[in-house]
């Protein structure tokens, strides 16, 4: 069985990829055909460079650079800002009353005027003004026509191409304003993803699909950080009645201390073939192909804030998501073969499939 | 692993045809778009139904109801007629020296006029004339620009939407003339395939690649068959040196006295979730998705003749590829692992992949 998955993880590769992976880097759009044929049919990412014929031809790339633009044009909108003691927002942390076992910890949101946002986004890097969080303007909901409706003619509503090619307009679009601290952990979505950086640089680590194995996916109990203005510190909660969310248990960037530990626990993800590493830099748009799983970080512009705009176009449940629930239903090489919750048990796609947390 | 088939077997069918499996049959062509998009990406048979709006346009669907028109625009042409003595052509028989084993039997190849092959075609199932054999014009070297090149004004040389959709003209376009005796048994192709039906009518039966293990591919020796004029008799031999070909060991529609028989050994298959069949009349295009199983018999017109021209167009070998070849890696449940060439043991796809045999 192992050498058998471990084929299916070259085979993936070599067939989308050729001998030397590497995500395919397109310097003008393609045709919806195109899309639809060499790239959204094989499941396969690529990256759409910024040039002067194909960057985004969005005023957004300009009028977004100026931070007093965003705070005049969005002065009467309420936003959603999720705070977090590192900056790591849905993601493992030790459990409140176990410090040996994990839970999974989403962000305090808390809905407050654009103006506050960006300013809690600058205090979370700089030392002097920070307050013991990390802030990160985003919301999966459509957020981008939600909440940011005022810029909404700064940037195309949808993607072209993409809409022709998937024959219906994005479920959702979403726009996301960080700085280097905020990080996303290793998960898949069920949607087709068009992912634009508007300023600053957005940094993928990739897996496709067949490698679900390597990412340890296992239910964590869901808890819930709460920041208390009066005393600046958080409070993680879990949640009650308890409820379990698959999670990956890799991260691609343990700490020093942490890496031994993690390459023994997770060998299949440490030993295994390269993750596919990518930046997306601001005009460039990437395709992340449905079920590719994906961990993001960013490197700020020049005023300290990474902007990007997603768009998720509804996925097609397959023959390709058929073969992706038979391979996650087999046990993985050398795993147990059953866990109970409080140890974490490894999972199906099935409770996942219409989950939240399985979303960006 | 049994249990894990059986959910991907229904999974598969689930995601693609909902809860009442059968091919979805459409009343006008696809653009482009809409085959890539709902058909082509997805792995999905449909079949394209006549009407006067879609009918096949071509002057062959009344042109070729004359045998004398074909014989005369064919009267300076040389055809691949393929003898058998049973219209079972590429399949298993009974080995010429173990008659408790089976062998992948070829048909005998008689490069003949045209219209000896009509003659020797129409002698067939005619118990007056039969001379102890089934004869079937086919060659799937792209025989209808080979050597029907002077009905090539009859039909489209390609079917316009698919062209259009996959970004490439057909790789070979092949004609089959035969009659109800001609059968084709149970394999797949590496190649989407646009199958239309001129005169008479095909009757499939399909599965889906996710049915792998169902089919039971095991190496068989390969044998071909001699007929000899004087005689009348065909002579079985085999390949020497021995060459092996993986082929699918069931059977759709057994003879009564083997039925047990066949159900005993081939469980997976006969008590599994049941094939599609479908009949494509003349006029009608089936999509013969690349991977999907197929067995194929036919009914003539009133001349006692089926005509058939297939489309085959390059397939991609992408994700859905490394899949089927990670699941036909699995042992089948309740399968011994390991076998020898004698005892025609189960195989990969690895070999199969650029067989001739493995074709239509």
């Amino acid at each position: 069985m192992n050498s058998n998955l471990e084929n299916l993880w070259e085979e993936a590769r070599e067939l989308s990829f050729g001998t030397t992976p590497q995500i395919e880097r397109l310097h003008t759009p393609p045709t919806p055909l195109q899309y639809l044929r060499h790239y959204l049919s094989q499941n396969k990412p690529f990256i759409l460079s910024a040039s002067v014929a194909t960057t985004l031809q969005w005023p957004a790339t300009t009028l977004w650079t100026s931070t007093s633009y965003l705070r005049r044009t969005l002065s009467s909108s309420t936003v959603s800002l999720h705070l977090t003691p590192t900056g790591h927002a849905d993601s493992l942390t030790p459990h409140p009353s176990n410090p040996n076992s994990l839970c999974f910890a989403s962000a305090h949101i808390r809905r407050t005027s654009f103006s506050d946002a960006i300013d809690a986004i600058n205090a979370s890097h700089n030392t002097d003004l920070n307050k013991g969080f990390v802030a990160y303007a985003q919301q999966q909901n459509d957020c981008f026509r939600e909440e940011y409706g005022a810029l909404a003619g700064d940037c195309d509503s949808h993607v072209s191409w993409a809409t022709e090619a998937i024959g219906s307009s994005p479920e959702a679009v979403n726009l996301w304003i960080g700085n280097e601290l905020s990080e996303t952990s290793f998960h898949k979505d069920h949607y087709e993803n068009l992912y634009a950086v508007v300023t600053g640089e957005k940094h993928f680590v990739l897996l496709p699909p067949t490698d679900v194995h390597r990412m340890y996916i296992r239910e964590y109990p869901a808890a819930q950080y709460n920041y208390s203005e009066e005393t600046g510190e958080f409070k993680l909660e879990l949640e009650n009645p308890p409820r379990y969310v698959p999670w990956c248990s890799v991260n691609p960037y343990p700490l020093l201390q942490n890496k031994e530990k993690e390459m023994s626990e997770f060998p299949l993800y440490h030993n295994g073939p390269k993750p596919f590493e990518v930046t997306v830099k601001a005009g460039e748009i990437l395709y992340l192909p449905s079920m590719w799983f994906h961990h993001v970080r960013q490197t700020p512009d020049n005023r300290g804030l990474t902007i990007a705009v997603n768009y998720w176009y509804d996925m097609q449940f397959d023959i390709k998501y058929a073969y992706f629930n038979f391979l996650q239903s087999l046990p993985a090489p050398n795993e147990p073969t059953s866990h109970t919750h409080s140890t974490n048990k490894n999972v199906s796609d099935g409770d996942e499939k219409h989950s939240e947390e399985s979303t960006f």
